[in-house]
């Protein structure tokens, strides 16, 4: 008996709470209950963040919303800083240059983190940028951006602040006014364990008053639209994914009850416990400065990554994370992000390390498992 | 005790096996079962229009992919012919004009079915029309265009010939290659019996040759980028709505169990028994030519139409379409769409004419579903 467990960053698994909650029968768009959902839902996600600004819904999926972002705040040739230093960095690009949008990249290696300092002497350097796209936790590398830190770096800038949080909602808090940033998009598959398919997008005024500068083409992802739909009947212009609303509901109940500050130190405890392990196994974190919400382990060229995941797949049934792009084959992701508890964990680190020996890696075996039991004691659950 | 019935033409009711099917645990959306899944939706998508075109999905609604199909098919400024007579026709103009797409309004009145000469007319008095959007089966009215006759009378043009099937898809058969349609789009929450959130585009070979001289900007929507991202790993460029897609795959094995054409016949016959029961309670059927997936249900102007479901959700537990924008308060939407059986038609008529009586209407208790026997024992169950 082989059990299966899904632990790429994302999709992440779907707690049976949600699943319960999908099963139920469906209802009807245009009524009173959608109303009252999306309400509910839009009030979880703002403690999520949190942020007192608004929430808008889209049926879609993370990069949906990115495109939303790009065609709701920005004019045709305005100039954007984008902060690439991974996959993710790169797609805020692509769109961007899509619509037409002048991209100014601050490239950096895949797995490093922006200075911030950098960020506010490119603005100054270059008054035109309108806005910089960041991305909190650079879900192709595990490498964390300051989110806060560029905020504060970019005050008293007219530049807006647009930050992807798809991998790292639930795992770091972002609040956007105490941050400065004027919108964050993520979506429901990663840390608000729930399946794909809701795009989510946080809204503060200065990004209401782009929306009225803005000139590129737009229906579906409309700001504005949504809005008045949402003031109108409660519910959102185009169907909405009702049936995942009701997963996101009861999603969102879950990280209310455990209490978003103990959410973000039970990714925390856990991400530190992959960390240690990877170093006991005698193996190199990736990323410059690890995201919470999963570990980058960077693997020596003696080992493949698509061969370690194919093992651990087959011989114990999880799944990982593999390097996408420019890191395929030499890197492992293992996330813990979403419904994730301290034997998930272990669970991860073990197959990770019999796998390992059986490549012929020469850890002792137990090696992980030990550092990270001695991590998730010591740093102790709320 | 009342039981809880979503009789709206969409969202429909979902089978408890595609139920079953969506609380498998989750999929990894990079993996060989993903690509499996992908296939075989696609294939079951096929065996429905039915086609032997591409056909590509998207994590959205059915608005969603109406915007794909203009962003990718049109250039800035191209003319579109757009047959409106009904909310979502007007949406096909909404979105052409969102995006700088020349709208010629082939405009009738709500709930009448367009000339297939009068569009071929058109098309001939302005060689400039690039494409012409219509609509199947118009959810707002209850009406039906003949698309087969559209596509008859476009032969030898050049224009291209798109249609929203949202809510006629599993109503009545729609082969593009057979009638020369280019490119349809539709969604998984009608026909489909699957919850809303994924968007289905089938394209035909002079639609790959539109894409190749669209200048729209787009990202999420690109069908290149989708149709590359499927040859190459089976999968889709962003996340897709993998939970609703196992549901979707289910769905799929039902209407292939029951016969795609047997599919047709039961909402033919379900429809009819609509019809016939609507004439014996005294009331008119609003749409000129009726689509066999719904039934709007003219109300004179002493019934007030959201009186009359908010009485039969209240005291029935059956929830029905109420008319949308202009018709709000005067059309009552009678659906029998995705996942209906004879006596839910029965339970539908028999709280209609209940409430009605119940409101002052004068015809006889059972009028309405005596009709509806006669009308399902005669053309009897395949």
């Amino acid at each position: 008996m082989i059990k299966s467990r899904l632990l790429t960053p994302g999709p992440t698994p779907i707690p049976e709470r949600v699943q319960q909650a999908m099963a139920r029968p469906i209802v009807y768009h245009r009524g009173a209950e959608i109303a009252a959902l999306v309400k509910e839902v839009n009030e979880g996600l703002r403690r999520v963040f949190p942020t007192e600004g608004d929430i808008l819904l889209f049926a879609a999926s993370g990069t949906g919303v990115m495109e939303a972002a790009v065609v709701n705040l920005m004019r045709r040739g305005d100039r954007a800083l984008v902060i690439r230093a991974g996959k993710f960095g790169e797609r805020w690009g692509d769109v961007c240059a899509a619509f037409g949008v002048e991209v100014a990249g601050l490239d950096l290696p895949w797995g490093a983190s922006v200075d911030p300092g950098q960020v506010a002497g490119r603005l100054r350097a270059d008054p035109t940028i309108r806005a910089v796209f960041a991305t909190q936790s650079e879900t192709s590398t595990g490498g964390l951006h300051d989110i806060e830190g560029i905020g504060r770096a970019m005050r008293g800038s007219e530049a807006l602040l647009v930050v992807d949080a798809v991998s790292s909602t639930g795992a770091h808090p972002l609040p956007p006014e105490a941050w400065g940033v004027d919108c964050v998009i993520t979506a429901s598959q990663k840390g608000l364990m729930t399946p794909p398919g809701i795009g989510v997008v946080t809204l503060g005024r200065r990004a209401w008053e782009a929306t009225e500068r803005s000139d590129l083409p737009k229906h579906y992802w409309s700001f504005r639209m949504t809005k008045a739909a949402l003031e109108k009947g409660g519910s959102t212009p185009a169907t909405p994914a009702t049936t995942l609303l009701m997963g996101l509901r009861e999603a969102l109940a879950m990280i209310h009850e455990e209490g978003i500050e103990e959410v973000w130190r039970r990714h925390a405890r856990h991400a530190e416990a992959f960390r240690a392990a990877t170093g006991a196994i005698g193996l190199e974190v990736f990323p410059e400065c690890p995201s919470n919400a999963l570990t980058g382990v960077l693997l020596p060229d003696s080992l493949d990554a698509r061969d370690l995941a194919g093992r651990m797949k087959s011989r114990y049934g999880i799944v990982v994370g593999e390097g996408l792009d420019r890191l395929a084959g030499r890197l492992i992701r293992l996330s813990n992000l979403g419904y994730m508890d301290d034997l998930d964990v272990i669970a991860t680190l073990s197959a990770f390390e019999m796998v390992l020996r059986e490549m012929g890696w020469a850890s002792a075996l137990g090696a992980g498992v030990s550092t990270a039991e001695r991590v998730l004691t010591e740093m102790k659950q709320g």
